[in-house]
Order: C-alpha cells, then structure tokens, then sequence
C-alpha cells in the first residue's frame, strides 16, 4: 500500500519539527536508539523542535531531567508542550481563587499553582473546605486512594457545579512491553458518565494542544503551518491532531503503531499520515552535515 | 399529564407481581414504612411474587435474610432474582472447567460456585495459574484493591480471549440520601472500553432478567405476560426492561424518581410506565379483605 | 490458534440447530453452494432447526417463499424467526388501539397488521390524525422518502411520548460483494440521538430474540439450551447474542467474517464461537446415512 | 441559583465580543427585536464584534447579505467566522489536487473552491472519477437526494481511505418553533458509525473554531483572550467551546435555551457561562452614549 520514507529527508522540508515523546523518542527500556543523532541534526541544520505531549504527571522542568539523566541534553523545558500547561492556562484565565481539588501527585500539582489558587488533594476535602472548591482537575492515576478518592469525587461533582478538567485524554498508556496501565483520562471518562456532567479535556487529539505549541512559537516569529510537521506514534492521537490542526505528520513505528499492523490500521481508521518512516532516527553519513 | 393511580387497584387487575428492591421495598432507612402491608395483601389475596433486583453481591440467601432483619418475612430466598443467577446460569452452561477470576468480595463469588469450577480473586492470579483462567466476572466494587486489582485484570484481559461476564449493569448505586457509590458496572464499562473487547452484561433493563424470572414460574404453572406486572423505581432499568419484555409496569416515586420532576424524565426519555403510584404501599381498610 | 471444525461432527451433538441466514444459509449471488445437503441431512437425522434473523422487512411466508424460489423448500414459514415477530408480539402485548406509525414498505407493515391496530406509513400523518398515533416503528430502509419522512419523524417523535419499536437491530447489511446499504437500523440510531429518547430494539444479540425461538419449541416439547446450536457467520450479533443466552455456536466463514482474518477479529472483540467452520455445508458420503 | 446580568455592563467590560448567529441576532421570525441597537452601540463604543458560526450552508458573503436584508447592515462578511473557513483552511493546506466531492447544495460547495481542486456533488462520482476523489465533505442538509447519495457516500468511504471533514457539528437545526431539522452533522455521525472511521469535524465548541477568529484578529492588533467575550444561546456549543478556549461567556435566552429551564440545564450539564442575559439586546437610554 505505501512506502516507508526516510526521515531526514523530511524534515529536510520543514523548519520546525513537533515530536511525540513516549513511543518516538523514549519507551520503556529508555531513549529509542539512536535518537541523539536526530537531535544533533537539527542543532545543526538550525531546526527549530518542540515536545508536545499528553503527559501532565509532572512539570516541563521534572519531564526535561529524565530526558538528561539519560544523556539527551538537547530537550530543554522550554521545548516541551504538554497538557498540563493548558490546564494551568485555563486556571490562570477561568478560576480567579479558591482551591483547586486534584486527583494524582503533589508533585503533578505543583507547577499548577498559580497566584491565587490553592492546590489540594481530594482526600483533603472536607465539609468545611467544599465551599471554597472552585474546580476539579485530574493529573494522574498515581497519588490517591482509587476506591475513596474516586467515589468521593462522583459525590462532590454531583454537590457543585464547577468546571472539571482533563489533563490528559489517554484511557491507558504502556507500562512495559507486555502491559499497560490504566490512565487517569480512562477514570476520568467514568466518572464523566456517571455524574452526566461535561468535562474539559486537554491533549491531542485536540486542536488546542498544537495551538498552544504554535503561538508560543509566533511570539518570537512568524511561521505558517506548512512550515511544521508532527512526528508521533498513534494514529488516534499525533497523527489525527496534527492534521485536524493542518499540519503534515509523520507517522514512526517504535511504538504503539507497529510495522506488522500499520496498513491495516490505516485503513480500518481513515487516519492517515502524510510520510510513514520507521523510525525519527536521522542516520548521519559522512556527508550529512 | 398523568394522574397518579392507587397501587392496590392495579396490583388487583394481576397474578404476578415483579418487585424491584432497593427504592421500591427498602431503602438506606431500612424498608419503605407500610410495605409489610403490601406483602400481607399479596399473601390474603394469593398472588405470587418476585424481587428482581440487579444486585450479584450477595446470594438469594443472604439478601432474603436482610429483609427477615427488617422483619419482613414474606420475602424468602425462592422469591428473589438476581443478575448473580444468571452469571451462575452461564458459567454452568459455558465455562465448564478451570479457574473463574473475580472482583467482589468472597461473599458474592460463594454462591457462584459451580461443580467443575473454582473461583479465585483476581488478586490471586498469577503467572502459574493464568492459564486455568477460564472467565472473569465482575461481582462487586467491594472486597479489592480498584488500583492493583484493576490494572491487573486490564492486562490479564488483554492477553487472553475468555468470556467476562458482569453481574450487575448499573453504574452507580445509592449510599445515603446525599451519596451514591461507583458500582462494579461503571467500573467494568471503563475496562471494557480500555481492552476494546465484548463483555457479557446480566441485569435489568436486559430481557434475560424477566426471562429468568418467568421461566421459573412456569416451571410449575401456566402463565401469560399479561397476567405479570412490574414494579419499579427507575425508567431505565425496571420500567424500560418489563416494558420490552412485553409486562405492564408501575413506577413509584419513592427512590430513584421523584415526585417532583417524573413528568420531565418520562417526557425526557420517552420511557413511559403504564403506571404510576406515589408508593408500593397497599392501605388497607377493614373492608380490603 | 484453533482448529477448523467438522459441521456435520457438530450438528451430530445437538437435537435443534438455529442459523443465521444472510452469509449462512444465502449470499447476494443466491443459496449457499451445497446448502440444500445439510438440510436433507438435518431431515434424514431426524434435526430440528429454526432461521433466526434480523430481517423484519418481510413476513415469514415471505421470506420462505424466496428460498422455495433457490429450490430450498426445506425452509418452510413455521421454522422463521424475525425480529419482526418481536414487534408484532409487543404491538400485540403493549399497544393496544390506534394507529402505529411505520418507516418502510407496505408489505413490511402488512404482517404487523393486528385486530385492533392501524398501521400507517409516517408520511400520511398529519394533525388530524397525529394524536391517534399510539407508536412508531422502524421496520425497513426502502418504501419511504429519507429526507421528508426521517426530519417528520423526527417531529413526531418530540411531540408525542410514545413507544418507538426499531425491528432490526443492524446498522448496515450487504448488498454485493463490494457495497452495502444503510440499514434501518442505522437510521434509528441517529434518530435517537437526536430527539434524545429510548427506542425498544428487537434483533439479535439481544436474548429475547433466541428466547422467543426457545419459547416456541418448549410449546410442544421439553428442551434444554445445552441441545441447541447457534450457526451464523457474525461475531456480535450471531455468536455473542447465541452464547450470552447460554447456547454452544458455530462461526462459519462464508459471510461477514473472512477466512483470512476470523482469528484477528475473535482476539480483537474476544467474542469466541465454541466452534468454527469452513461453512454450514454437510458434506454427505456413502455412509452419512 | 443565579442572578440576571445586563448585557450592555458586561460588554462594557470587553473589547471585543464573539456572536452566535442563530439565537442571539436572529430566529426564524428573523431578527431578535432590538438587536440593532446592540451594534449601534458596539459601533459607538469603538468594540470590535464577530459572528461565530457553525453555518456552512453558505459563504460569509452570502450570510452577511441575510443580515441586510433585514436591515442589519453592521454584520459585514468580514466579520464572519463560519465552520466553512475552517473546511476551506483545512483543504488549501491538507488536499492538494483532485476532486473533492460534497454533500451539500451547490452554493454551499463554491467558496471551499480552491485553487487546485475541483468540487463535484457526491451524485456525479462514478467509476471513472473515483480515483481522483481526494477528500468528501458534508457541508448541507439540502442540495442531494439522502437515500441514493448517503449510500453511495458510505460505498465510496469503505473502498477509499482519504480525509472526511464534517463541516457542521450540530446534530438538528431549529426550522420553527416546534419544529427541527435533522442537520448534516447528525448525518454524518451516522456514516461515520458505518464505516468505522475517524471524520474530522469543524465547528463549535471545538477550539479550533474560536482559535480561528482570534488569529484573524492578532494579524492586526494585539489582545489576550481576557478581553474577549463569547455571547450564545447554547451551553454545549457556544458556552462549551468558548469557556475552554478560556473566554468569558455569556448565555442569552433567546434561542434554544429558555428562561424556564437554564438553571436546571446549567447543574445538568455542569457548563457555566460567565454570566446570563434575558438576551443580546442593549436597551439604550438617553445617557448611555
């Protein structure tokens, strides 16, 4: 059905270059080998990159150390665009003061707080606080009790009517080859149905997640689409954001889409990548600088 | 729109009588005050009765002895039909041997016990036994650990194909006038959307449920569905479901549905009962006998 | 993964064979090939058997006739089951006067027809006649202008509280080897979601379907579901419907589900046939008899 | 639960404000009374204002020429932002060459013409241009015959695997006081739901459609998102979309929700507007100026 396309010669085309992280440039064993190469390309082809991830456990400064404790200096906090940093946007321009109730880590919460806001776990809401709770936001599967924390949270969404947002749109995500584990969109999604109440999700496949990426990158100077593409490994997500939003994408298949099933998945889903590479490994020749 | 009619009246007009429990004879207080009354007028008159209820976690046994605590104790355990009969019902015609995973307490899986086959938690699962692992039921939100035992039976679902049956189809269930709990139906729901596989769902509003229920009775007598009524609390379950099945149905308005909006959600949801009663509650007067 | 079964080997382990018809029993180019020799068999062994199908676009005289047509005069009206029959037996049960409301041809509202009923196509509603309209139902794609007569529905349908019977549960159904047809169905769906309302839907999976086939056979004899066998050519309606009501199943493989990908689509949905076959064709030897 | 706001001191707070077409300015009768002196008084204040609208029925030319001939001459096709743009952007970057075929009225088709492509009623695709058919778009509910072209759009779709974009969200579109049309969005999730694969919808309250105006008023000048608000009469588009693209919003009760319920709809639904309205109307006093 279709040819697998070299990925330096791709981005050759483009002048600034968005990657998914989990399954394009790390997995669970650590850095996709040979990535350091493709970094070092475009440092010195003068492209410009961004990380744009669903990944709102922790801030762009604790997600840029894990990359460095692996020997990949190259990504900077900067550089990384997740959703978390839309939820603290929306707080900034939607919830003036109060406390923020929060399912996950402390640490997920913190770079979160903003001025007026007061960060607090679920568990920590009481008959005397719940007045105050101007909104809910769901950061991670880790940190809380599931049975107690998740029915308490039905019942307080159930009592007020704030806004509620999803800081990740992922029902599961991989935990190591053979298994994965269920991600808090995934709990977010039932607690959703059983309250009857709409939630805010941010993440690709959504729209916003790109815009964020793009205007950051206006600030400065000035870019159109045609200028990017989006390198990542889910169809569903990378691939159907990045295009929804009219940017190329590349789809890389170290990770959730695998060389076996590509084609099929293509086509059972309509979803479909402008290049199809096996990796965003850039392999340097001699003459490739 | 609707006038309200009088309960004794319509439980005249037929031979079977179909209750649903929890909102229609008890609720967090303990029974719906006067029911007793409902159950000597049934006895005087003759008519036969069932609860069908929705509840897998406890055996006919343990919930017919609640009722005998209330000292109601008309309700014995041949009365009462529950989704867990229906899992037992399957499990005996098709899952003939090997081990069948649960979530629930040790309560609930007891009474599924079958011949051939052994019951375990999914906590007990492990690498040595996985492959006797011949279904997973979902019984109970109660008697685990959400966050392991979850996580745990995402991944066993997703590398074996075996039925997974759930015992009970609601997705929340009430806890106190305020508060309701996540039920092991929501919970299932999310897992099934995580692992894209068909689980096998017993309860109301499925026909099965009434099935069960009229097949048992004509185990011993003749019998048409015109001569059945149901009655219930809730449109989507006890009314939608004994009106598929072809019962006329009776809603009251002393759980789920209340005095105050059933007008809206019967218009809301098109689910029209032929009936409505403020209670089950017969009154009786000197001259009812 | 799994074997090829035998079909005759399996037939000979149950007394009543149910089968799908459409990819089982007929295709678009006419009969199954060698089709006609499993019946002969199921006869000279003395077999009950029952065509249990979605199709309520016609009676069962109908849709016996069209196989007496292919020269299977086996399939004689008595051994059809429709989901067509379910509504009528609601209409006949529930609705007791006025006029039912219908989407499809004349001759699939002719056998609906019953003693106190009118059946009128939705386009010869109109307010003088619109508050006499007791339900709506959906029985076939063809006889009616989509656009007039699904946005008058529509209309109807927020007005009046009434039942709404959907007697064919696909979405789709196969027209050649290349196309297919949006079925009524599918219409249904996006119909109730738009006026936001519950439909009463009869067809396979749902277990009513194979208990009104059930129910039929107890009329003259005693029967247990471990007698019976399901044979169709759909995971989600055929054998997940057949084994949730309790009953062994055969997938074959000439219709729906391919010889090339029945494994990947089990694995996928993990809705497991106990058995699967080339097809429903008994190949007859000298000595079968 | 909540207060009733004056429209003319919240706009005074804003700089620029964002108006849903049907609801707010207009309703079947035409337009809302009064709205005049709403843009009158935008005008005499310097406030920048644009129409968001989920219409692709027609260019920004042609709904600006509906607005004069009311006499409502402000609304100029400048200030129009239609889900059509969007499916015109989406192909100028994404859909190089080729035909583009489209469900919908001619007129709705002409402003998507692009460049390089070429646009063609879905009924004009035929064996010899199937090939060069690159993207389907559902632009209008009119324009087509919805049995023969529906089907053949579901045929074309199963044997192609090329982009889809749903220019319209909304499932049903008011036609009168009592009554709706079923809108080609509702349709179009129906076809999607057949064939199985991923549509790209533009319209409210997907941000990409608020990201749009607020691009094409930073090409100009300056401005946070605080400075903007969104003026609707429907919580799950306008109000949804708005408050998570992170402006202030404002529900009016002049269209689809009623002075009688919107207290009711707001807890139901969880969404919040900013403030609420009896309507979009300015009432001018002799001071106001």
């Amino acid at each position: 059905m279709r040819r697998i396309d070299n990925f330096k010669s791709i981005i050759d085309k483009y002048d600034i270059i968005f990657f998914d992280a989990f399954g394009v440039i790390k997995t669970y064993q650590g850095l996709v080998s040979g990535i350091e190469k493709t970094f070092e390309y475009l440092a010195a082809k003068n492209k410009e990159y961004y990380i744009v991830t669903n990944d709102a456990s922790r801030s762009p400064a604790q997600l840029a150390e894990a990359y460095h404790r692996y020997g990949l200096t190259a990504i900077t906090p900067d550089r990384i665009i997740s959703s978390g940093m839309l939820t603290k946007e929306y707080l900034d321009l939607q919830v003036q003061d109060g406390i923020v109730a929060y399912l996950g880590t402390p640490e997920s919460s913190h770079y979160i707080d903003s001025s007026g806001l007061h960060t607090l776990p679920i568990s920590q809401i009481n008959h005397h606080n719940m007045d105050k709770v101007g909104a809910v936001i769901f950061l991670d599967d880790e940190g809380f009790d599931w049975c107690a924390d998740l029915n308490k949270t039905v019942n307080l969404l159930r009592k007020k009517t704030i806004p509620v947002i999803v800081a990740n749109t992922d029902h599961a995500y991989p935990l190591s080859p053979g298994d994965v584990s269920i991600a808090i969109g995934g709990i977010a999604a039932m607690i959703e149905n059983i309250v009857g109440k709409k939630f805010i999700r941010f993440g690709k496949p959504d729209s916003q997640m790109f815009m964020f990426a793009y205007d950051l990158i206006r600030e400065y100077r000035t870019v159109s689409k045609k200028q990017i593409v989006m390198v990542g490994d889910t169809l569903q997500t990378d691939i159907l954001g990045g295009n929804k939003f009219g940017l190329d994408t590349v789809l890389v298949l170290t990770g959730n889409t695998l060389p076996k099933d590509y084609e099929t998945r293509i086509t059972a889903t309509g979803i479909m990548p402008t290049y199809i590479c096996d990796s965003a490994v850039v392999e340097l020749g001699g003459l490739d600088f």
